[in-house]
């Protein structure tokens, strides 16, 4: 089960968007593996995608069509990725928007489709298909709960938030749900999340707004290093809510920065707290660096190292590990007598070695709890970055080990 | 145990080299923790070290010695690594050089300290310096064995190697020994490893050949990308043999470039295969490259992708996570329907995809041996390289979430 989790959150609808879902029987029968999410006529998307070589035919799909089209469905299966399958895999996955685009009236191009689940097994098409009729039907504006369930794979808890604002005397709202719990390392992209606002905000300046969050939230999360070929983030604005943005300018930017920040943060830290085999979530912030890129370098490297990972999991304060993840975190010049880091509150090291008040039991206390930060500081200027990641535990190597079979 | 460990091959002896080893109870009591290698007077040294930013005080220390006089003495400990220790690791590894010099009759700077095990505990000098008489005693050409014992920490078996070849109608052997099996991702350096030869060659052109040797050996491995704070790989020449070598363009040095190398990647292969956890030895050997840097990353990739190593410990020939972790690599314009893959010699992928031919039976029996081979073939140029690394098993997590307890 996920590190901390209640249960999900109230998802708040977002006028001028339905969802349906349906269990299609695409790997396993009687589970929720199909999402269909119905966009208003003039709703502005926005997308971010893989960097991985291999992208899956729905990302290149996908991609194309948001290039020439204005979208209005998402269509998302689970239970296969359509990767690492060539031609067949564009052919199959064009079959699918095909078939949603003579449903949903519309042209082919007008459907987005996404994939996750297993790579290099052809797309189950006919299964797909079947399910469609089925997923129509069910569109409904309160849909978000049941397609945050619909999307996930090896997740173990649904993931959803909602936030409201006041723009100008008008409701806005923003709701996202994601996927994802292994094969994490999105690089300005992530797993599959899908978010949508009532602003009105065009295509241009939406993709903006996206990438400025996507690069503070789901670009600062890392499971196991592994970047997925099927990651694919999602931004739909709606424009019901009568409330507009253009620029960074406008009344009431930086609110809805702030909230579409928080959904984001608040998905990725969950794809976090449910990371394969997670017990720990942890938080790996780097301050007084050269430049953010060399705060990031050291957070990523500390973030995944198996070795600090499975201290965690053993809930060792074994501080070597982290100082020799700092070291070779290829940052030039490091004095490693400006470095300092802490467990939570606790100094671990300072003057190149330990702290001399640090006391072995200070470590663990903190090792103990279920949501440790680790900080370290570089001495070498103002710079800082936050990265979140779990913990490395018997389950991971359970869950990854058998995952096929 | 170590996959496929048949026992420790014979040591020959280096004329010019005696090795003492004790049990000093640096960690605990009664395992051999201490090892002292007297080198004859004139014996040429070369070294390389760990480019850890956080190096250890013994490392710091053997580098300037090395720099500024002719080594007699190498002295070893276990138990500590003497790392993230500070000013005063410093003074505690001269400390013990200083000790060595007494008994030995040398110069303190003529003494290399090293140090392997638990990161940021202060060196127990007392203990170190109490078992230096007994190593001194036990001092004797033959004690190549005890000593391969003697550097072992969390290693399951010990690692060395023997070879003679003929120079001028004289004979010159070859014998190295090396410990480790976590915390492995050399860069320049190793975990331990000493490496000694009665050939004749001075210290500019043995470092050459220690480089040379090193780079594609103890260069190519790695265990969990965790670089070490003590790495260190020491190659003596004793010249005891009458055979010299100058230049690469000597009589004898291609035979004697081969041998070297062979002992290297010995060792370092058996530091692979006795991998914390390791189950299966694997080897990544990437073709077809643009430039070997880019073969490099392409194979260090899929050798440290959690979600590969995992698959080869559940036996999986789940190849949607190779081909993810070669489309992560960075490489630059990646033509994904030139790159193949194969299991030993079953093909996996070809054109973007699975290859039609391809049986996951086939696959699957490959998994199941215990020195599988992934090819991987870029389609890009003349290059090549090769990796070797292991499986991420249970016990992996079960050694370094307790290693400290």
């Amino acid at each position: 089960m996920a590190v901390g989790f209640t249960g999900l959150a109230t998802l708040l609808p977002i006028c001028g968007i339905r969802l349906g879902t349906m269990s299609a029987g695409i790997k396993v029968a009687n589970r929720r593996d199909l999402v269909l999410f119905e966009l208003n006529e003039g709703a502005q998307v926005a997308a971010v995608f893989t960097r991985n070589a291999f992208c899956a035919a729905p990302v290149i799909l996908a991609r194309q069509h948001l290039n020439c089209a204005q979208p209005r469905f998402l269509v998302i299966n689970t239970g296969n990725a359509n990767a690492g399958t060539g031609e067949r895999g564009i052919a199959d996955a064009l079959a699918v928007c095909e078939r949603v685009a003579r449903l949903g009236g519309c042209a082919s191009n007008q459907v987005l489709p996404f994939s996750t689940g297993v790579i290099g097994e052809p797309l189950p098409v006919t299964k797909i298909i079947s399910g469609l009729e089925g997923a129509f039907s069910a569109l409904n504006a309160e849909g978000w709960q049941d397609a945050a369930y619909g999307i996930m794979t090896t997740d173990t808890a649904p993931k959803g938030w909602s936030r409201c604002i006041e723009i100008g005397g008008k409701t806005v709202t923003i709701t996202g749900i994601a996927k994802g719990s292994g094969m994490i390392r999105p690089d300005m992209a992530t797993m599959l999340a899908y978010i949508a606002t009532d602003a009105g905000i065009a295509a241009g300046f939406l993709q903006e707004c996206l990438r400025d969050a996507v690069d503070q939230s789901f670009n600062r999360i890392t499971v196991d290093g592994d970047m997925s070929t099927n990651d694919a983030c999602v931004l739909v604005a709606t424009g019901k809510s009568g409330a507009r943005l253009e620029t960074v300018t406008s009344a009431g930017y930086e609110a809805f920065r702030e909230a579409l920040h928080d959904v984001c943060t608040k998905l990725a830290q969950a794809v976090i707290k449910d990371g394969e085999g997670a017990t720990k979530f942890i938080t790996i912030q780097v301050d007084g660096g050269a430049s953010s890129d060399e705060c990031k370098r050291v957070a990523y490297t500390v973030a995944e190292s198996p070795l600090v990972k499975t201290a965690f999991f053993g809930e060792d304060p074994n501080w070597g590990r982290l100082l020799a993840a700092i070291g070779r975190a290829g940052v030039v010049d490091l004095d490693i007598n400006k470095v300092t880091v802490f467990l939570d509150d606790v100094c671990l090291v300072r003057d190149g070695g330990r702290f001399p008040d640090y006391r072995e039991e200070h470590g663990k206390a903190v090792m103990k709890g279920s949501e440790p930060t680790v900080r370290i500081g570089l001495g070498r200027g103002a710079n800082s970055t936050t990265v979140w990641t779990c913990d490395f535990s018997y389950d991971y190597i359970k869950i990854n080990a058998d995952y096929r079979s």
